[in-house]
């Protein structure tokens, strides 16, 4: 099959938001007056950010969901994506599941195809998003001061305990294990709730390489530290409400560390002033997304991880997930 | 070297015009009032888009050049890209090599660094590029019309002739193969030429996959046909105007084949109204850059290359370089 037909056959649709269609050398795109067009790339490489076992669909899932998780945690509204895909060959079945999975995300966003670049080479899959978000309003990792509280959506660590399952290093039940695979190949970024969180959060970044380490780029970029509870942390597992998965869960130094540094969450952790906690609530409500206050801001520099009785935990034992580590 | 050592190390560079810098989740971009983005993506993979042993210098220029031939293919004013880049290992001498090359090119055409990502990976290198356009203005595929002028841009065929002699198929001389080479490792993208178009070309392509191929797609988004002149083509290769280069140049035939269908020219095709011709060659005088008028559109479907006497020369020996073929 060429590219041309390649193309044709699974990701050519009716344009819509786009002035053009996937097929002139260029997409034009243009943001609403007084918005401006928020942007983010990433790359996943099979090995590294997926295992070559994935049903194809969860992976044109993921792949966009990282995406649109990077738009979510700036308060965009998704508008549209190029998909740059390199395959080692183009089998029919596999393209059919891809495109299925990846469109069903887009699809619920909104958010559409408009341009890309298809080749032979190692399976990689690079996605560029386009979203839109009123000028100036943006929420960004700068904008914390110290006092706030530090919250986080929906589940954590999870993704990590599947891929510790994978590789042998742990066992799951069934139904504890399906669910733990299924937030690790199959991410739900905080759209909604990024959105909702714009003039409410005062700083946000999505969560992929692990909470400990992503908290730091917001610490470090708006001049402040941080004080977050281990345990509550801890308590953000998905499968913590699976009663079969509750009864198996590993020991707890296990649990903090995959929901403090597992990584590949795709979740928000966000800053808000103590004074609009039932803002926050109502954000997270509106959005149907559960959040949970994990900590606060300090003045004095630094993350502090605090255990039992508000002892801090040595903290080396939870750097982040570096992709060149 | 970890991931975030590695951006601020090599990528890190002060922010010009997006209101942010590379660092946050979303890079945040917004056109003029009353201009469009033009944005394309292209992914390079090694083997396929260029040889493991290409100067990294090059590879970095390469890289984003083919996405500025894009931009210029609708005639857009760059304006940033982010850059998407799995290694397999981090090279010092090769990532300041690749980083030099890139934003060589990049300040050239004032086109800003705003975002991107890194990861471990086989060697692959995803550049998306954003480009402003006026409303409406965009040069198109689809807007040839019977009876034009159909032109190219500067030199066709001579990426093509070095990947030959690289595969041993063919010789050069030293001074004529180092011109070849440079075509193909290190190609101009016609970005003033381009915008120099607007308002004067009918279409435009540019053109990676070879030009009979790639003109094809002019011929079917215009609902035109075309009838070019192979001598002319082939007279478009640079080796011609190199002494040494010429006299070693292979027979008329290999010639033909390369400029008519060898790929990677990163030239443009397009076409305007016979009548202005003199409007095309000030556009090219404006813009320094050679252009070749090498046939004309015709109201009967199809494309026709005429060798020598008009007569029609069978065209599968010339079929376009496709990535899945």
């Amino acid at each position: 099959m060429g590219e041309f037909e390649l193309i044709a056959r699974y990701f050519k649709r009716p344009a819509r938001r786009s002035p053009l269609g996937v097929g002139d050398d260029c997409a034009l795109l243009a943001p609403a007056p007084g918005m401006q067009l928020a942007v983010s790339s990433d790359m996943l490489v099979e090995g590294r950010h997926f295992l070559s076992t994935v049903d194809p669909e969860r992976l044109g899932h993921k792949a966009l969901a990282v995406n649109l998780s990077d738009l979510a945690a700036c308060g965009a509204r998704p508008l549209g994506f190029m998909l740059a895909l390199a395959l080692p060959s183009v089998d029919e079945a596999w393209m059919q599941g891809f495109a299925r999975g990846l469109f069903a995300l887009a699809d619920a966003h909104d958010c559409e195809l408009v341009g890309g670049d298809t080749t032979r080479g190692p399976l990689n899959i690079c996605i560029t998003v386009f979203g839109e978000v009123p000028a100036g309003a943006a929420l960004l990792r700068s904008g914390a001061s110290a006092g706030e509280d530090i919250w986080v959506s929906g589940n954590l660590g999870d993704a990590r305990l599947a891929l510790e399952v994978f590789r042998g290093r742990y066992a799951l039940p069934p139904a504890g294990f399906e669910l733990a695979r299924a937030r690790m190949e199959a991410p739900t970024p905080r759209v909604a709730l990024g959105r909702a969180l714009l003039g409410v959060a005062t700083s946000a970044i999505d969560l992929s390489d692990g909470l400990v380490g992503d908290l730091r780029h917001i610490l470090e970029a708006s001049g402040v530290g941080a004080e977050i509870e281990a345990d509550v942390v801890a308590g953000c597992m998905a499968v913590l409400a699976e009663p079969e998965g509750a009864a198996a869960l590993p020991e707890l130094a296990f649990r903090r560390a995959c929901a403090l540094a597992g990584g590949d969450d795709y979740e928000l952790a966000f800053t808000a002033p103590a004074a609009d906690r039932d803002r926050v609530r109502r954000c997270a409500l509106e959005s149907n997304t559960t959040v949970t206050r994990i900590g606060w801001t300090t003045s004095a520099p630094g993350l502090r991880i605090l255990g039992e009785g508000g002892v801090e935990i040595e903290k080396a034992r939870f750097s982040g997930f570096d992709h060149f580590g």
